[in-house]
C-alpha cells in the first residue's frame, strides 16, 4: 500500500474526459448531494477507487455489516448529444491532515490531466450561519476570464465572500489546477451550515447545468429539500417559545 | 531503529498459521480482555515483539520498576486436535497518529500473510453509552459471503451499528485485509463504553469459539465480570439519590 | 509539486541582493504592514512566489472571486544612490506545522544566500497585552557585535523581553541564518497584541530606515494609524461604563 | 540542515565516556536542575550542540537580546580519581512531536555508544499532585539485575509508581538503550508537579552520587530550595483564608 492508492477499473480504459466535477463532503453536504445526484440520474460508471493513509484510520460499514476502507471514487459519464465527457469525484472523507489535502488534490489533478480534462468544477456549500429562504449561488474561478460565463449561468462574484477563502479540495483543485493549466470554477450554494441542504444542492446544479449544458432531473433532490423543510418547520413550531436563533444550532 | 521494528523470537521459526486473532486496546478493553484470556488459557507462545515510533514516546513499567518500550506482541498456538494454528496480536497501545494505524496494520497483515494466515478475526467492544444487562454481540465482515457462518455463531449484523464505522486496527485489518485477499471478521461485544467489561469479553469469546472451534475455559473472565458487577452495584447503591444516568460516567 | 515550490519570475535573473527584509504575518501584523508599505512605496518588483504543503490547505480569494494558492513572495528593490539591493519576503501565512517553519526558513535562507544576501532583517510585533501610547522598539540579533549599531538606530535590548523567545520565521531566520554565516537583526515594535497596529509598524520602519539608510514616506501608514486610533477612541467612548481592561479584548 | 544536527566541538575529540547522565526539562525541572548543577560544580566541558526540526520553531534569547536556535547539549567531565568519564545531556526542550522523541533519543544513544557509554542515568521528577515535606526518590531500570545497587543507593522501587510509565527522553533512553545493550537507570524525585523543585533535585543528586561515586557540593541547590520554600510559606500565609488545596495550583 502506498500513501495514496488509485485502483482503476476496466471501465477506465480508453475513456478520455473533458471536465471534472468534484463533490467531496463539506459544508451542508451541498457539493456531495449535488454530485451524487448527477451520478445517479445520469447513470455514470465507476472507473476508480482511491484509498489513502490521509483518510481517517477506520472502515465504513455498508450493506448491513460489510466493511470497506474509506475511499474517494471517480465516475465517468459521456453525454453523446453534447459530446461532453465528464469525470466525477466523490467520496467518504476529505484528508484528515493539512498536507494530505495537497497530496490528494495533486493526485486527482494528475489523473484528470492524463484523461484529458481541461476544466474542473468544484461544488460546495457556503455557510452563512442562519437559515435562508432562497439559496444564492456564489462562485470563484482560477482565471479572471472565466467570470462572464459563470455570472451568465446565475452565480454571483462578491468582493467579500467567502471571507476566509475556500478550504479543502474545492479550493485546492482551483489553486493547484491553475498551476497545471486547467480552468477551475467553484460553485457554492448559500446554506445555513447547520443542516444537510438539498435545496442549496438543487440551486448549485441549476447553475452547473447552464455552464455544462448537462440537464438532470432534480425531482428527487427537491423532494428531499421539501422533507428537510418540513422537518425544520416542525422544529420551529415545537420551539415557538424559544427564539429563532436557537434553531441555528440544529444539525 | 526503523519506524516499525519487528523482532521475531526463535519460536517463530517454521510455524505457519491459519488465522489471526487481534485484541488490541479499545472500547471497554473487550477485545484485549478476550484475546489475553485466550493466550493465557491456551498457553500460546510469544513469537514476536513490535515496537514503533507510532506508539506513544514513553516506557511501560512492570515487575516493580523494570522499564520496557511499549509494544505490540504476536503469540502462536497450535490446536492439534482441530489442526488449527492461531496467531494472536495484542499490545499496550494502538497507534498514536492516524497514518500510524495504516502503517502498523499493513505490517501486521504482511507478517500474517507470510505465515500463511487466510482469515483475520478482530475482537472489540461496541459502546452504546449506557449500562446493559445482557451483552449482544454484533459483527462486521469484509466479504458478504462470510455473514451466514457468523450469524450462525450468534452475532448479529444490523443496518445501523456501529454508526461511525470501526475505528483503528479492528477496522483496518478488515479493510486492508480485503485488499490482500484475507477474510476478515470483526466481533464486537456491546458494552457501556465507560467500564472495563469482562462480561462483554466472555460473550465475544463465546461467538469466536463457535466460529473457530477452539474452546477456552472462561471461568476466570466470568469471575472478573462478577467482581465488576458487584462494584457497579455498590456504586449504584451509594448513588441512590442521583439519577441512573450519572452512573454512566463511571470509569 | 514538491513540498516547497519556488517559482522565480524573469525579473529574478541576474539580480544580486545585499540584505533580506522579512515581514510575514505575526503579532499585530506589525512586520507585514511595515514590509508591505516599503514594497509599495519603493515600487519593489516581485521576483518569486513560493507555495507549499506547509501552508494551510485552501485558496485565497482576490479580485472579487479569483482564487489562488496561499503563498509567500519575494520582491526586490535596488537603491541606486545607496548602492543597496534589497530582497523582501512577505506572504499570506507562516507554516501550519512546527517542522514546516524550519523547512520554509531554510528555503528562504538558501535563496538569499544564492543571491548574495549577507544580512537579514526580520520585522515583527511584540505583544504586551495592553494598549500603549508610544511604541517602544526592541530588538534581537544573532551576533553580539551587531548590538551597538542597532541601539544607535533607536531599538532597545532588554534582559527579559520577549520572555518566550521569538516564534516563527522572524526568529528562525536569525537562528538558522547564524549557522549559514548571515547576520540577523530582528526589530520588534511594541503593540497590544489585540489590534492591527500601523503605529507600531511606523516605529519599526523608523529604526530600519536608520539601519539601512533607506528612506520611505510613511504618511499612508501614519494615516492608517490615526484611523485605527480614532476607532479605538470611539470604542473607548462607547464603553465608558465598562472598565478599560475590557478594551483589551477588541480585535 | 538535517532533521537532527549534531555539531561536535573540538573538545569532543578523543574523549571516551563511561556513563551518560540525562537531565532534559520535565516535571518540576528536577532532572534539569540536578544535571545543570553537576555540570557547573564539576566544570564539565561542552562537547556538542544538537539542533532539530523536532524542537519548537523559535529562537531563545540570551545575553540580553542575542538569539540562538533551541538546542540540546552534551558536556563531558572526567573524574580522574574515580577514573570515571561522564557525558551529560541537557537542553532547552524535549521534542515537540511524539515521533521526534524516538528519533532524538536514538541519536543520543548512537552518540553515547560511539563514545563508549555502557550505562545511562536519566534524572527526573515524579509529580504527586500535592506539596510534600520530604522528597522520596523512586527509580526504574531497564534490567532487573540493576535493582539491588539502586536500592542500596537509597531509591525505592514500587509496584505502582509512576502509574502511567515514564514519558519522554527519561523513559525512552532506558527502553531504546536496552535494545542497544546499555544499562539504564531512571532516578525520579518526588515533587508536587506545580513548582520548580530544587529540594527534589538535591535528593536525586544524593542517590546519583552514591551510584556513581561522584560527589558534588549541593550548597547552591539547597539555598535555592530554601528560597523556594520561603516563597511557598509566604503564599501559604497570604492565602490563610483559602483552603490548602488552592495552593496546589501555584506555578
Amino acid at each position: 500500500m502506498h500513501d495514496i492508492n488509485v485502483d482503476f477499473f476496466e471501465t477506465a480504459e480508453d475513456c478520455p474526459c473533458d471536465i471534472l466535477i468534484e463533490g467531496l463532503p463539506g459544508v451542508g453536504l451541498v457539493g456531495k448531494l449535488a454530485t451524487e445526484h448527477m451520478i445517479e440520474e445520469l447513470g455514470a460508471e465507476k472507473i476508480a477507487e482511491i484509498t489513502s493513509i490521509y483518510f481517517p484510520p477506520q472502515v465504513i460499514l455498508e450493506d448491513c455489516g460489510v466493511a470497506r476502507l474509506p475511499n474517494n471514487e471517480l465516475y465517468r459519464y459521456e453525454d453523446k448529444k453534447k459530446k461532453l465527457r465528464v469525470m466525477f469525484l466523490i467520496g467518504d472523507f476529505q484528508s484528515a491532515t493539512p498536507e494530505g489535502h495537497y497530496f490528494l488534490t495533486e493526485t486527482y489533478l494528475d489523473i484528470a490531466k492524463k484523461f484529458g480534462v481541461k476544466r474542473v468544477y468544484t461544488l460546495g456549500g457556503y455557510g452563512v450561519g442562519h437559515l435562508t429562504d432562497k439559496a444564492r449561488v456564489i462562485a470563484a474561478v482560477n482565471d479572471e476570464k472565466l467570470k462572464p460565463e459563470v455570472e451568465k449561468a446565475g452565480a454571483e462574484f462578491t468582493e467579500s465572500e467567502p471571507g476566509g477563502g475556500i478550504i479543502g479540495a474545492a479550493g485546492l483543485l482551483l489553486g493547484i489546477g491553475k498551476r497545471m493549466d486547467m480552468e477551475g470554477i467553484c460553485i457554492m450554494g448559500e446554506t445555513s451550515g447547520y443542516l444537510v441542504d438539498p435545496r442549496s444542492a438543487t440551486c448549485v446544479l441549476s447553475v452547473l447545468s447552464k455552464l455544462t449544458g448537462i440537464k438532470v432531473d432534480t425531482t428527487k433532490l427537491q423532494e428531499r429539500a421539501v422533507e428537510m423543510e418540513a422537518f425544520v418547520n416542525r422544529v420551529k413550531g415545537a420551539e415557538k417559545t424559544g427564539s429563532e436563533e436557537e434553531l441555528n444550532y440544529i444539525g
